[in-house]
């Protein structure tokens, strides 16, 4: 059998979800993967919009996966067919640069290549370059719900919002956006024992939602006064880490507005447009203000965190789909508040079934 | 004897030279120091304009020195009537939250109030608080002309400019403003071995000083084309640490062009008004922005770059004059472009005579 | 009333309970406080035996309290009378090299000097140098039994253990020692979400503490075959930390035996011998190996953790005795094991009744 | 032509500069580079002793060399035929879990390789696995000479000696042991300017020399006074980092005896035997000790500090010979201390006449 059911971009706006061939072996460092469960992220529908240039007509989409090891090439060490294993988003050399400084998001030969510049996910079977670095071996009980969260959101929030952010135990740390990748932040954020997490959003379920993932205390900024809220919630002081998790200039603003003298402000958001950053105010305060792409460089430590019980990724899935309604899945996810929509998982029926 | 010459303040462009009473102990942890040597810094020129509202008329106005300990308060470990003193523009109480993580410049008793909130070391005599915190013991011989050096700018390139910008070596850095800061900076970074300092200005003159305390390269920005020129410089990478050091909206955007995935751009300038930040375009590049306020929590390590010979600080100075003359040495410094000047140094006439 | 009861050191093997005189004020820096809870620290129990040569006859022991202020010195900015405090185990001047390397331990002027070269909190009132860096402000309904813990043993675990042996999300963490300071090390190692955290001791007893406190493995250590285990438990890879909370060469080698490549031994125990080290095999392991005195540089982070309820410090208590009642409260300490003791809290009788 | 000519380990003590079979591409990923000069390592005079048995009868020696590339694998992407390259002692994969902590020396798939378990540089042909870890490139005028110092000695004292003993500006170093390692870490010491650099050793030559590489104080340790000197330079406090150059139970001694409180101890020797540890002294002193092979981690940085003209790396070699009197080099660099040998370097005749 040589074709497979994929999910394709046709252009803005325009998705199906056709017959394609099933991907080869083309580097000997590729690996083919069947895919179990994949997932949509917030990406994907900026993908949909139109705004990722690098997306074109026919493109495949989809940059998350768990799934089932069907074919390595001759140069792949660490898997064989049948091995269990977790896609990342980020494809990478190991050799560039850019690598050696484990910043694999700017692979100079892969980076997110998954569901952009090459097919993705959101399919039957999937080609993914530099298997051995790009892949991650897991038990046949593992539960692929789980861990599909870690082929983006959780790396993400660990890595460009909590690590970043420089997260301590006894912190106070403020959330902006209590989405998908805001809650995942949440959930990275209590491995390092932060005392206090304000997670502001203005969504009152997303926010409820965040309670119970851990937050001690929830910002409605919809009446424009989380400011104040948090500034009294601090005796004044500010928080020691604000997480932008949302890509907006009032967004970024509440973070600047909150940050306590040597603070860190940690962007997650992706920005369209630039923002008006107070420096005649921060100049004097010690501030550290840091971006990054999700290189998935603490994959292994999540992996471990999940198999050991103490995070539980499971908690950001709101709901399930098989793969022959994935149209369906995007319009849920696509409308997150109205549908009440964290996590949507996208199961392949024939594993399934 | 009980009057001494100081230099006052008494409102917007009004400096006079006048007999003030020589400062007595008031707590038991302060000293009184006779002011051998100060300078004069780029902070006292805002203060004459009027820019610094803590400062009142009637203040005396300085914060750099080296002198002579005359007297100390009864809790004062670690001087004595004699010894041979640093003053550092910071005096800190070392036991509030901030003197803790050693934000000495963010002390809740202390901070940089010498020449601001309370007399300065521009005259024969200086009252210093916290004098264990403040004070920093020399030897006889120690050459006052470098050390004084230590008491703000030297500190403040190191610990806002290198420090924060995290250089290494092997990298390439970037200097934006070869003013005395610039400059200081520019000493302090080769303390961590970069392979190459672009140093960055609109003055000749100091692009030229520059390559004489260490620069590989220097770029006359006034032509507009800074950035082009950077980039070609590092093959379009861009550099690895940006340092700003004049405090305005144009040296901030040349730092955010040149900065290479994964840099940091370190704050060292003091803004007057917000500045555009690009974060859609940064927001995916890895980068790191801090500010600080100088803490001086490495003045010990500077001292003894000093006294090992490795640091020559003496390159930072271009005129002297004496405490008598402080008037005009304002007027040269305020000047500097015209009087090619840098650091002035003002001695006090008792002790050189 | 200028009397007060206090537990007094008289040699080796021989306490008694007395009458002392009230402290007073010395220097401006001090404070008197009103003890209203202590305890027993394993080193108080080596000073007993005459083990600690700087500990001489009529001195009043302890190290551990929390307090109401009864008077503070000129000179104490943070702390006034009724105020309630946690005393730290170090006091410490703010201002010498030590502390400004944030290694209060080594301070020049303090240290660990309660109820050691000077008088202790074993007893009704204690005076407290430099009250301001060594005193800890509560709220009036702190509760006193959890927050003596932070007055040695939980900032020891934290800042000897944990910290020293950089322990990271994801890591697999080996305790040697299950005694008071093993289990406060284990309860801090919490804090930063290991995977996995072996406790390794010879008592059954303990080992059960152990896994109700977060351990997530035991291993009982007498049968001389503990290495084995934990190289079974880590398919021979070894463990990422390895803490010794003990102090033999027994208990050092399990450590040094055990350690993965690249991981970090971190010792906590007092050691009175030298240890054979095996560096014929670890010199090319990329090994961290690492000792600390506690500096309570961490208590204000531990403070904030169990003010939020993150961390239940009062797990360790085993046993509460009145301050009259303390001879018999050291008799249970010292026999921990027929005893199943772990910490004991001592109350003052006036302040409970 | 398919023979060369290479340097064979028969068995201890016996060499032989024999014809070999020119290797051949086995993996996609491998290069096979032409020697233009090699070198060789303390490691190979213990391999000649007969001290490492993964070295088998056979084998060509030398891990160390600079050639140009004359075939790679269809999997290799930064090199191609004609490039000149530096190779590195560290062969690599890239994707193991300890390649993916930039622990490269302990890589499951490569590690210390070549003239180790598979054959090495000391000869006119070389076949290189994992070519894009394991080579650097270089512009065609580079200085082979200089660069050659890059394959193991230069990263080996910045990796185990100045960055695992973290100096500083403004630390005392001390390092124990100036032959070419010693030396070597005396160099990268300067890029992170230490105060003092304190040079130990039994031979007064090896001692100048190390003064004219930058050491400020030199101590010969033959009267076994070493300790009493460095405490006495120090006014006893000791060293912030000592470094152990050279691999015996005594030198290993000085170290523990000169560190000050809060200092480092990083290990460079190889040691044979276990050694005493005084963590009776130790355990209260806030030490680190480390340990690690050399990861060759930092080698690009190292080239551009060489390429920059700021380090000097020649400054290391003593000697030159053909590659034709390559018995006669190991010879000389056997008996250093009689030759006054550093390093000596090796070149291919062809590549040179």
């Amino acid at each position: 059998m040589t074709k497979m059911k994929a999910l394709v971009y046709h252009g803005p706006n325009r998705l199906a979800l056709e017959d394609k061939p099933k991907p080869k072996i083309i580097q000997v460092t590729d690996a083919i993967v069947r895919i179990i469960t994949t997932t949509i992220c917030g990406t994907d529908l900026h993908i949909l919009k139109g705004d990722v240039p690098t997306v074109t007509d026919g493109r495949i989409l989809g940059h998350e996966g768990v799934g089932i090891i069907e074919e390595v090439g001759a140069n792949v060490y660490g898997f064989h067919k049948g091995d269990k294993v977790l896609i990342s988003l980020i494809t990478s050399c190991g050799s560039c640069s850019f690598c050696k400084k484990a910043m694999y998001s700017h692979c100079l030969n892969g980076g997110w290549q998954l569901g952009n510049s090459i097919d993705g996910t959101q399919a039957e079977y999937v080609r993914i370059p530099f298997a051995d670095n790009s892949l991650y071996l897991l038990t046949p009980d593992a539960d692929e719900e789980a861990i599909v969260m870690l082929s983006c959101i959780l790396p993400t929030g660990l890595e460009c919002g909590v690590l970043k952010g420089q997260v301590k135990p006894g912190d106070i740390v403020a959330i902006v956006g209590a989405g998908p990748v805001g809650l995942a932040t949440l959930l990275a954020a209590q491995l390092y024992s932060p005392s206090q997490i304000v997670m502001i959003d203005l969504d009152e379920n997303r926010l409820e939602v965040a309670l119970s993932l851990g937050a001690t205390e929830v910002v409605n900024s919809s009446d424009g006064k989380a400011v104040e809220q948090i500034m009294a919630l601090t005796q004044d002081i500010g928080v020691d880490v604000a997480i932008e998790c949302v890509g907006l200039s009032s967004t970024f603003d509440i973070c600047q507005q909150i940050i306590a003298p040597g603070g860190c402000i940690a962007n997650v958001g992706v920005h369209g447009k630039s923002v008006e950053l107070h420096i005649e105010k921060l100049w004097s305060s010690n501030i550290t203000l840091t971006t990054r792409l999700v290189d998935a460089a603490t994959t292994p430590i999540l992996l471990k965190m999940i198999q050991s019980g103490r995070l539980d990724a499971k908690k950001l899935i709101s709901h399930r789909f098989k793969l022959t309604e994935i149209i369906k899945a995007y319009d849920t996810f696509s409308n997150a508040s109205r549908e009440h929509a964290l996590k949507v998982v996208i199961k392949n029926v024939n594993e399934i079934e």
